[in-house]
C-alpha cells in the first residue's frame, strides 16, 4: 500500500522544499516550492502546512540553508546556518518540535568536519527518520489496544500517528472503521483526517462536532483515539478545541479514550500550567471562507481544551502506554525531556 | 423592545400567508408569499420555515383554506378544510405542532354555525394566543431558574422559549449573556439564534461545537439552557443533536442543565420508546452548500440525540419546572396528552 499523500507531503529535492498546501487540501492538490530557507519560514507562517508538516519543512530549510551558506568560510557559515535556525523557529513560537528540527540538524553539522550540505542534510535525514520511527512506534502501541472490526472515533487530525495506527493494525491483521468529527472551525477533521482514512482504504465516516456524544452512547465506537498537543506530567491532556467534550462523554458512556503523544512534557507538570489560547473570535464566524452568522454576531475561540486525567484512559507513547496517572514511568531515572 | 423578527416570522393578510425565509436568514431577509393553503403546503415541504414556524404556518393555511371553501356548501366546505388540514399535517409527519394547529382551527368551526372564515380565523387567533402564551409561561419558569448576569450556554433554536426567557428575565430586572453553539450541520444556532439574541440586544457570543465542554469547564457558564423536541415520561430529553454531549459536559462540571417543553409527552413513556432518525450523511459534508470534504468521504447524521435523565437537571414546562424523575406531577389526574 502507497502511503497517503499526507503522510509525504514535505519534500525536498534540488529546487527546494515542496510544501502540500493544506489551506486548499483535498479539494486541490497544490504544492508550493520554497526555493530559499526564507521562503519555508514564510510558507510556515503563511500556514501552508501544520501539525508535522512544520517540522518536515525545518528540516528541508535547515538543508537550504546550508546550500545557502556553502561558499562561505566555515564559522560564518555556522552562523549563518544558526540564525536561518532562529528564523524557522521564530515562525510558530509555541511548536517545539521546530526547536527539535533546528536542533537536529545542527548536531549533526556539528559533529561534522566535512561538507556543511552534507551534514546538514545528514541531520535532515536522522531528523525524519527519527520523527517516523517514534511515530511508528506509538502507532503500534495504539493499535494494540484497539479490538480487531472496531470503530474508532477521532477528532481534528493526528497526522503521522494515525497513519501508523491504521498501518500497525494492517500488519496485525486488524482493520478499524472510523468516525471523524469535522473539528470546525478549520475543518480538519473533514479535510485532513477523512479524507487521508478514506485514501487507506479505511471505511469512514464523518460526522459535526456536536455528534460524538451520540456516537458514543450509541454503543457502536469501540474507543476514541485523538493525538495531544501536549500531555502534563500529572496527565492533562492538551489537544484541539473539542477532544474534552468527547473525552466526558466517553467516559460516561464506558468507551476507553487514548491518547497519543510522543512524550509528556516535563515543563508542564500539572495542567494548571497550560494556560488556554483564545484565538480571533472571528475565525469562528465563518467556513472554508463563508460567513456563517450575521454582521451583529461576535465570535468565542478557546483554540484548544485540557482533558483531566479523570477523563482519559490511556496516554500512549513511542515508549508504550500509561495509565495517566503513571506517566512519570515513561521518564528513566534522571533523563531529560524528549 | 420590539420583537426579534423571528419571533413574527409568519404573517396572515388579505394576499396569503407571509413566511421569513429562514433558509438564507440572517444573510437575507426574504418573504415567500403563499398564496393558498397548497402553497403554505409546499413551503412547509421545502423547508422555508422551522421549528414554530410550520405551526403558525398551518394556523394561516387553514384560514386560507377556509377562504378557498368559503363559495361551497356547508358540508363540503367542512369536507374541504378537512383535506387542508390533512395535507398540511403530511407535510411534517413527525411534527405533532402541526396536527394541534390544524384541530384547533377546525374545532372553532365546528363550535361555529357562522361565517366558516371568520370561525377559522379566530380558531387560527386562539391557536396563535395560546402557543405564545404557554411560550411565555415557559419562559417565565426558566428565567426564574437562572441567575442575574449568569452566562447561558444554549444550543441549536429554542425558538419562542428562548425570546420569552429573555423577555421574562427582563421583566424581572435580569440580564444575561449568551453563549450560543453554530450547531452544525445547518447552522441554526449560527443563523436564528445568535442573530436573535444580537438583535435583542443581549449579549451574545458564538462557538464552534466543539468548544461547549470547554467554556463548561471554565467555570464561566452558569447554565446550560435548550429547547426539547420531546421529553419522554421518564425525563429523557430528545433534542437536537449536539444536546447529549452539552448535557453529559455540563453535569460532568456542575452546571446546571434546563431543558425547556411545553408538556412531556405521555406518548413515550421511556427513552426507549423514541427512535433516533438517521437523516442522508450527504448533508453533512457541506456547510452553507460549499463541500467540506473530498468527494471519497461518506457522511452519517444522526438527526437527533436521547440525553439520559441523569444528565437533565430541570424539564421547564408551562406549568413549571420539573426534576425529571417527577414529570408524571405535570399532568392532573387522567388528563389527556397536551
Amino acid at each position: 500500500m502507497t502511503l497517503p499523500i499526507l503522510a509525504d507531503s514535505v519534500r525536498l529535492d534540488g529546487d527546494g522544499v515542496h510544501i502540500l498546501d493544506r489551506r486548499v487540501f483535498p479539494f486541490e492538490r497544490e504544492w508550493v516550492l520554497c526555493r530559499t530557507s526564507e521562503e519555508v519560514a514564510v510558507a510556515i507562517e503563511e500556514m501552508v502546512t501544520q501539525s508535522s508538516g512544520p517540522y518536515f519543512a525545518a528540516l528541508g530549510a535547515m538543508v537550504l540553508g546550508a546550500r545557502e551558506a556553502s561558499g562561505l568560510p566555515g564559522v560564518e557559515a555556522r552562523a549563518y546556518l544558526e540564525r536561518v535556525g532562529e528564523r524557522i523557529i521564530a515562525t510558530r513560537k509555541t511548536n517545539n518540535h521546530l526547536r527539535k528540527a533546528v536542533a537536529t540538524v545542527l548536531s549533526k553539522v556539528d559533529e561534522s568536519s566535512g561538507d556543511l550540505v552534507e551534514a546538514a542534510s545528514r541531520g535532515a535525514r536522522a531528523g525524519d527518520e527519527l520523527y517516523r520511527s517514534r511515530s511508528r512506534a506509538l502507532g503500534e502501541h495504539t493499535a494494540a489496544l484497539v479490538p480487531d472490526k472496531a470503530t474508532v472515533l477521532t477528532h481534528c487530525w493526528a497526522d503521522l500517528y494515525l497513519v501508523e495506527f491504521v498501518l500497525a493494525a494492517r500488519r496485525h491483521g486488524k482493520e478499524f472503521s472510523f468516525l471523524c468529527t469535522e473539528t470546525r472551525p478549520y475543518l480538519q477533521g473533514a479535510r485532513l483526517t477523512a479524507e487521508t482514512l478514506a485514501e487507506m482504504g479505511a471505511d469512514t465516516r464523518l460526522i459535526t462536532d456536536g455528534m460524538g456524544a451520540a456516537v458514543l452512547s450509541s454503543g457502536e465506537v469501540g474507543a476514541l483515539v485523538t493525538a495531544a498537543d501536549r500531555v502534563t506530567m500529572d496527565g492533562h491532556v492538551v489537544n484541539k478545541i473539542g477532544t474534552l467534550g468527547l473525552a466526558v462523554a466517553a467516559e460516561a458512556f464506558g468507551v476507553p479514550f487514548h491518547a497519543m503523544v510522543q512524550a509528556p512534557d516535563q515543563a508542564a507538570p500539572t495542567g494548571a500550567d497550560v494556560p488556554i489560547e483564545y484565538r480571533d473570535g472571528d475565525e469562528v464566524l465563518s467556513a472554508l471562507g463563508h460567513r456563517v452568522a450575521g454582521e451583529r454576531v461576535r465570535g468565542h475561540y478557546p483554540a484548544f481544551d485540557v482533558t483531566p486525567p479523570r477523563f482519559v484512559t490511556t496516554v500512549v507513547t513511542d515508549r508504550g502506554a500509561f495509565q495517566p496517572g503513571r506517566l512519570r514511568e515513561y521518564y528513566a531515572e534522571g533523563e531529560a525531556n524528549q
